[in-house]
């Protein structure tokens, strides 16, 4: 009975695995939903079952590294040794920690998304990755409401405002990307780096907690991230 | 001399005016470009000396909305009797007063920027409208900074925070209008409304001001926009 249920879920995860491993050797752009399914063996009717368009295993690409990241983090929601900025402080961790680790693939994945023609695209995919992400950050803004860590009184709200800090810098990433210098790279870091000290203090003090409470980011950590691209999808995807 | 230069500036602005009144005549989705060409007069290789698309029309119009809206604003910077938390108010209730007096156009004219087809159009519109209002914001951001009212380091960035409220509130009524009912619109206002006290509070709170000096709309604003809908164009985009 188990094994009846659970294969479709196995067939799509299989089928992600063979679509990312094409997306990663090719580029998304290049290669067709064609080539996708002669890889993974399968007729075209029994793919569409799965997924309706090459945008949407994109998206369930990027749904999927949202849950791995975020795989250990339930742990830190509930670790009574943390109190809730310290769970707070480690959900930002998690996720930047999961940021780094998977910036030379993420790159070479979903640059496309950042090309000015696929803004709908980043915002379909911003939105299933937030999906998982931000339930966490609402749950942790309550646990710090409810013991006067946190003075809010919007949690959700306080949640979409941190989603919005992400998708409020696509613009400056899909500028350096469409630039293409190094001098467009180093400018994007520099504007980068004084946002996320920015959304720091900005939610320090959304919350009502003092300024350098909250991390966003470490130094270094926006660098980190923007010259993966350049050490492995940049020559890729020209 | 003058009468040769500012010529090209003045077709485009009856170009504009053609367009509108159409617009809000027969909706935008139903005027079609050539429909817009036969109102002006005006020869198609002409029309698109001014406009490459009907969208680019839009896109001015929004442009015209915002620049008309804060028309009378730089008076506000420069007002000797306001400090600059009443240069900062004075600005946001100007672009509140702004909404409420153009809402039933605005709706009329606007409201097929929030189907989720046109995410993109909303972009662009709204990257246009702030493109007037931002450098407001930074100004009188930096005035406060100086004088020692707001405690931020990032004019640029917080004004950006500002505009991201803006396009944050997109995806409520955006689901509003796609569900179309009563208790839909109640439930987007009822959303809204929270939102616009939180985004007040966080905003008072990331320049290092008391709670409540913000005003971004007062009891009631939302809901006078959202019902302007529902008299106007609400019939007639269906």
């Amino acid at each position: 009975m188990p094994r009846v249920i659970k294969h479709p879920e196995l067939r799509r995860e299989e089928l992600l695995d063979h679509a990312q491993a094409l997306f990663l050797t090719q580029g998304y752009d290049k290669a067709s939903l064609n080539d996708v399914i002669a890889s993974a063996g399968i007729s075209k009717g029994a793919f569409y079952h799965y997924f309706p368009s090459k945008e949407a295993l994109l998206e369930a690409l990027a749904d999927r590294f949202a849950r791995q990241a975020l795989a250990g983090v339930q742990d830190i929601l509930h670790d009574p040794g943390l109190d809730p900025l310290g769970r707070l402080n480690g959900l930002l961790s998690q996720s930047r920690r999961a940021k780094i680790e998977t910036a030379p693939e993420a790159w070479a994945l979903f640059e496309t998304m950042f090309r000015p023609e696929n803004l709908v695209l980043f915002h379909r995919i911003n939105l299933a990755a937030s999906a998982s992400f931000s339930p966490l950050l609402v749950k942790v803004i309550r646990q710090g409401i409810e013991d006067g860590t946190f003075r809010t009184f919007d949690p959700e709200g306080v949640a979409d405002i941190v989603m919005q800090f992400g998708m409020a810098t696509r613009d400056v990433v899909a500028k350096a990307i469409a630039g293409g210098s190094d001098a467009d790279m180093e400018a994007a870091i520099e504007v980068l780096e004084k946002r996320v000290r920015l959304y720091e203090i900005a939610l320090d003090r959304i919350l009502g907690l003092p300024d350098g409470s909250i991390r966003i980011g470490e130094p270094g950590y926006v660098r980190t991230v923007m010259t993966a691209r350049r050490r492995t999808s940049a020559g890729k995807a020209r």
